[in-house]
């Protein structure tokens, strides 16, 4: 990834497909699986530990909207927050591969796959996901307008 | 939407493709945008409104995963907890197509679009999205897998 030197900050121009980050770590604990769900999940395998075991997947799992905010939260430290946002466009195909649990520590990593250059943005598409201890969980493509660079 | 009667739960048999839900209202505030924001997607447009005044919107704009947030709220207590729902296993093309801003009253509706009959469960298709006065700001295409009814 390169970036304008003066405002540290990458244009639509500046983004390279196949560029590949890294994101940090995330643990999730089962109070926040529990809290994060009452508020916008609130389903019986998301929030109450005594139904969820007679569920399908016997216990608590996380709600995909919580496994999708810790990706975004992880992605605009570890991404967006070095580029250009305009915001986001299209949020194509999130796939909810495995069941989230407490106690998981989450990481993944987001890639360029395409970027489709405009007269004033680019629509940058990007591949990501969260995996813990090796196993995906949860896999994602995004498509985000990104500015280009401001004519002097 | 027929349901069990002994239960009040739909199992996947009861579902029927072009059954259509409205979904309740939800008032966004400009202290919950950026309450999420912060947490989830901090962004300077979600989370600073006076670096939102320059941004492309002229204005704080709801992390599109407050929108989704907003969004499963409202299907699970319109929706989903009727439904024997075993997990959601991917979302579709999330098409976030108007800025949400604080002050906005979103509403929408849910409809069966393709139910896939599976051996213990089946895999439900349902389009669904939500609006402003009138105005579509976020369409979506989940896949979730419902419970077929108990053999007794």
């Amino acid at each position: 990834m390169s970036t304008d030197p003066l405002t540290d900050v990458s244009y639509a121009e500046d983004l390279r497909v196949g560029t590949r980050y890294q994101l940090a770590t995330y643990p999730v604990s089962v109070e926040e699986i529990i809290e994060f769900a009452r508020r916008w999940d609130p389903q019986s395998f998301h929030i109450d530990p005594a139904a969820a075991e007679h569920s399908f997947f016997g216990g608590l799992i996380a709600s995909g909207l919580h496994t999708m905010a810790i990706f975004q939260r992880l992605t605009v430290e570890g991404v967006y927050r070095h580029w250009a946002i305009i915001a986001g466009r299209r949020l194509r195909d999130i796939e909810l591969i495995a069941p989230v649990r407490g106690g998981m520590v989450l990481t993944g990593a987001v890639e360029i796959e395409d970027i489709r250059p405009g007269t004033d943005r680019a629509l940058v598409t990007t591949r990501g996901g969260l995996s813990a201890d090796g196993q995906q969980v949860m896999e994602s493509v995004f498509e985000t307008y990104v500015h280009n660079r401001p004519t002097a």
